[in-house]
């Protein structure tokens, strides 16, 4: 595994987290995915090119979302809208920028694409890349997610 | 809007599905989305940077995508599996590359990322780009299917 590629992705999401939304989260040990799904309520996805392409996504059920995004805004959101949506996609495009500034501090140089924002219960993301997926868990006291960091073959 | 950037999206969903899947498509005019959603049942996506950075979208319901990949394969295919997220990877993988490769031609560089197929009945993707958001419909006699170039802001 790649750590010194891995490590900023984990890093950006603590520090996005903590200072967008005041949420303290823990990452768990990254591991390499044998499937290729992805599950969530609500997740963000951004594409990257450079030395090699590849996603970083990020999916959240329901509930652990609308308790980030309540802690965000300092108000009690129930449903999924678009201060919900808006804030995903800010907060996928902030942990792919500080992931690439890092890694660019390095000598390794990726350019990010534009944010999608992913909503439907229980949708499912597929990466159909022959290459390494990463997934990382994440535990909060609003709940957990996984970020998910998938390469080209 | 940018029609020498736009049309090498169209020409190349129209051969892709037609090469890879014999099916005879025809793009309706495509317009500048006001609200920032694209609705399915499964899509593909991909991001690109370069010139400019940005994503490229297909989304289907469910029969038009099983009529398609049952057509490329030659058998009926009833339900959502791998062999449909598979191919819909390589559609947008495909569609992605031959449009990219004619930019490159008219000297414009992008760079693409790879492919995530979104699963999951009546999904909906956001760009929250504050740029430009294209709509191209497409009708085929396996149904009507839309794609989707958002820009950087």
């Amino acid at each position: 595994m790649d750590v010194q590629l891995i490590n900023p992705f984990i890093n950006a999401t603590l520090k996005v987290l903590e200072t967008m939304a005041f949420v303290k989260a823990k990452a768990g040990k990254p591991f390499l995915k044998k499937d290729n799904t992805a599950r969530g309520d609500v997740s963000g996805i951004i594409g990257f090119t450079g030395e090699t392409s590849g996603t970083v996504s990020i999916s959240f059920d329901e509930s652990c979302i609308l308790k980030i995004v309540s802690s965000m805004f300092g108000e009690e959101i129930t449903e999924i809208n678009s201060e919900i949506t808006d804030a995903v996609g800010e907060i996928t495009n902030m942990i792919s920028g500080q992931a690439r500034q890092k890694l660019e501090e390095a000598g390794r140089i990726f350019h990010g694409a534009i944010p999608t924002v992913i909503t439907g219960k229980n949708h499912i993301l597929i990466s159909t890349t022959t290459g390494p997926k990463f997934a990382i868990p994440f535990d909060t006291d609003a709940g957990s997610f996984t970020i998910e960091v998938c390469l080209e073959g």
